[in-house]
């Protein structure tokens, strides 16, 4: 055995003993129905305690992956993923209007009724909740701050926060000065006002396939055209696709995510987010760049945002809190490149500033540390809770069920055989007190019928497996 | 002597002792030059104590309205204001697009100067403070809701708030449906929202004369044009003006605010807001009604929302809580009429829901009846700064200067003699560590040079005196 437990790791050493154990299936040293080691020899083995293998052996059982078998120990489940992974789309070769309003009124309605189990909006955050902390904090600042807290804030953000993220920004080899960030209402109105600042109605719009369905309500809402460029399911859009677009179609800026993709859940390597920005540039396109995942990536580290890689300044960066502590906080974040006076204006005219207590407790909250060790168990977190519902969904789907495999974020996205149609599926799940997200919101061209987006930013709790159980039935059935 | 105290009013006996002065002197009862009763003389024949008197006798001698002469008692000043009130303008013949950036930009920074006193900005609540009562609620909110205050709230806003508002509402016998309401980030963006709702690019605006820049900001950033409707000191809008524009000119729809125009300060009557809403009702022509100061009212009641006399629902209400309690919470509320459903797609679209946190905390500050102590409170101590610095207005500008007399809200509109140019004069006190609003800010076309606005909406301090002073010597000076 070459693998061996590493005690100074972030993860949890029954973490490490499933990994381990993915590992020898992979390698084909374990094959489908052979036993496992026992427990004592494994915890003799690696030199952990039995409780620690059993806990390791437990949640691979829960994965699916493993049985235990009456008195005999664990055995090696057979699986049914000879290429689980979505396929390739092919390119759109026009634009088109988008008209979605009718089954997005319904998902949202349905998102925000009691007791209904929402596993069709993405709140990563509440996988691993941490208002205890925020509302500490929002305490301290309001004892420290007083009265002032209470004030208009500058329109363009509270400094200090501005300063907090422009700190971050180094990490990742961006210097930048104040007047490079803006803040918003949540990161929708930051890609509202980077639209807004680079394109008017009727221009055409780059967007990924499947895309997020709020760029493409924002597209609709102002008046613009989307072209899809397919997003492959590991490495983001497809960077041949995409010049091929721009060399038959009047292309006026483009909105993808180069971190973690939604609802694909991709991520773009540096090299290829380099390459997008210069073959953007050339042409003096603008790129939106919609970074709001781009801290929940499941790998070694979060890459380099495109913005590091532009020249031109014809990059703006879109991100916020919501996905990763205070989804009601409603505090967001813009790098608008060499737009930094259009935004400022939109910003400005359409709904003045931010909140300032939200703001500022925020910015303490990432002074004091507190945000990057909530991040940190987040990410942890997340990535359990895609394991666990990855290998749910093979478990109860149908065979033949496709399912991404998320770099990050918190979401899955599941392409069912066709014609299986998700949008009845949809309704279907919701009768059983279930919210999924139906594949078609995520397409303005009527694409992905037969998909759907799960999210895992829950708490994990047996509802949740038992929603995933009860909706492989309903596809089954569909 | 007809006038006497009522000790069952919310006034404060002595300001009801320079109530009863201010009427003799407009009874011409008393003139200038005259002695007033001694303070024993009116104690006696009131019923109230000497130092209650003495009270309200030296907030007549603040006023500037009396003075004290040596051991020979209080005597009545003579006043120079034979037509102090600001005229009547024409009306504009044609509309015209808006420009007007810089100026803004630089009116913007100054405000978030540190050390400036922010004369030029209306945060009426900074009058009467209420920060320690709204950060107890939210305290009690966040223990009580726990972990579901970080979710993301409904887009239309949290169900509560909109039942407390409809209840208000019903004050001014508006019945209102949940779905009559929609909670936005702020006035401003109850303002954008309703704006793109009902008219696009290009379209013609009608809009008060002089408007809040806000207004004029948001249709030049929307790229419409705005056309500009005299303002009467007292009454709001000029109907007859607006007749004649409608009937002149291609207006799209309107923005105005009935109850209290800022930066006017006029009050139009119910009568008038009727006519008003029928003559744009038979055309087909939206109203958008900024409400915002609605609760700022001098008089005796607030006077019924122009929403009220809607057969058609083409009135679109915008208010917020951002005048009354927390300007940094930025919470406002739209009634969009006829227009629920544009409403609340451009919602999502451009900034999907808003702080759920600061929502649920002004729900349970409305419940607990908090908020209509605090704007009793408020509307006392708004009305008596307004006193104080009109008072000071008249005693230290040079003589012409007129300024209108609020019937309501948190500004003042001061009128110089042309050719002043209180650009200039934003620039120069600027650095005396003062700012005030420019006029030019508040029109499309240049109108209004020798005007400014200045807030009264500020905590009453002797700083607040002195500034008066120095723009009065810099205005003598201009």
């Amino acid at each position: 055995m070459t693998a061996v437990i590493q005690r100074e790791l972030d993860e949890f050493l029954y973490q490490q003993v499933v990994r381990l154990i993915r590992q020898l299936q992979q390698q084909q040293l374990l094959r489908p129905g052979e036993r496992l080691p026992s427990l004592r020899q494994l915890s003799s083995q690696l030199g952990i305690s039995i409780p620690t293998v059993r806990q390791g052996y437990e949640e691979l059982e829960r994965l699916g992956l493993i049985e235990a078998r009456d008195r005999s120990g664990y055995y090696l489940k057979a699986q049914h993923q000879p290429e689980c992974r979505p396929g390739r789309l092919p390119l759109s070769n026009k634009p088109v209007p988008v008209r979605q309003q009718s089954l997005l009124e319904q998902f949202y309605q349905a998102v925000h009724q009691p007791g209904i189990l929402p596993l069709g909006i993405a709140q990563p955050s509440m996988a691993q909740p941490s208002e205890k902390a925020l509302l500490r904090t929002m305490r301290r600042v309001t004892t420290l701050a007083g009265q002032q807290v209470m004030h208009y804030g500058p329109i363009d953000g509270f400094a200090p926060l501005k300063r907090q993220l422009a700190l971050r920004y180094l990490d990742v080899g961006l210097s930048l000065q104040p007047d490079d960030l803006l803040i918003t209402n949540g990161g929708q109105e930051a890609l509202a006002i980077a639209l807004q600042a680079v394109a008017k109605a009727g221009d055409v719009i780059a967007v990924e396939s499947p895309t997020y369905f709020g760029v493409l309500e924002l597209i609709e809402t102002l008046g613009m055209l989307a072209v899809e460029i397919p997003v492959c399911p590991d490495d983001g859009i497809w960077l041949a696709d995409l010049e091929q677009a721009l060399a038959s179609q009047p292309i006026k800026a483009c909105i993808f995510s180069t971190a973690i993709s939604n609802p694909m859940g991709s991520f773009m390597p540096d090299t290829q987010r380099e390459a997008l920005v210069q073959m953007l540039e050339q042409r003096g396109i603008p790129l939106i760049e919609d970074d709001v995942y781009g801290e929940l990536y499941f790998g070694a580290a979060r890459g380099r945002p495109a913005q590091c890689y532009s020249c031109k300044g014809l990059v703006l960066t879109c991100s916020s809190f919501s996905k990763t502590v205070a989804p009601s906080y409603r505090v967001g974040w813009l790098l608008p490149g060499r737009y930094g006076r259009e935004v400022w204006r939109l910003k400005r005219a359409l709904s003045f500033a931010s909140s300032l207590l939200n703001q500022w407790t925020l910015c303490e909250f990432i002074a004091s540390g507190e945000y990057d060790r909530n991040l940190k168990k987040l990410r942890q977190a997340l990535k359990l809770n895609k394991e666990r519902m990855m290998a749910l969904v093979q478990q109860h789907f149908p065979a033949g069920t496709k399912v991404s495999n998320p770099q990050g974020g918190a979401v899955l996205w599941v392409e069912l055989d066709k014609p299986a149609d998700c949008s009845l599926l949809f309704q279907q799940a919701l009768q059983h007190g279930i919210s999924i997200a139906p594949g078609t919101l995520f397409s303005p061209s009527q694409k992905f019928r037969n998909c759907l987006r799960l999210s895992f930013g829950v708490r994990w709790q047996p509802e949740v497996e038992l929603a995933i159980q009860k909706l492989g039935i309903l596809a089954r059935q569909a």
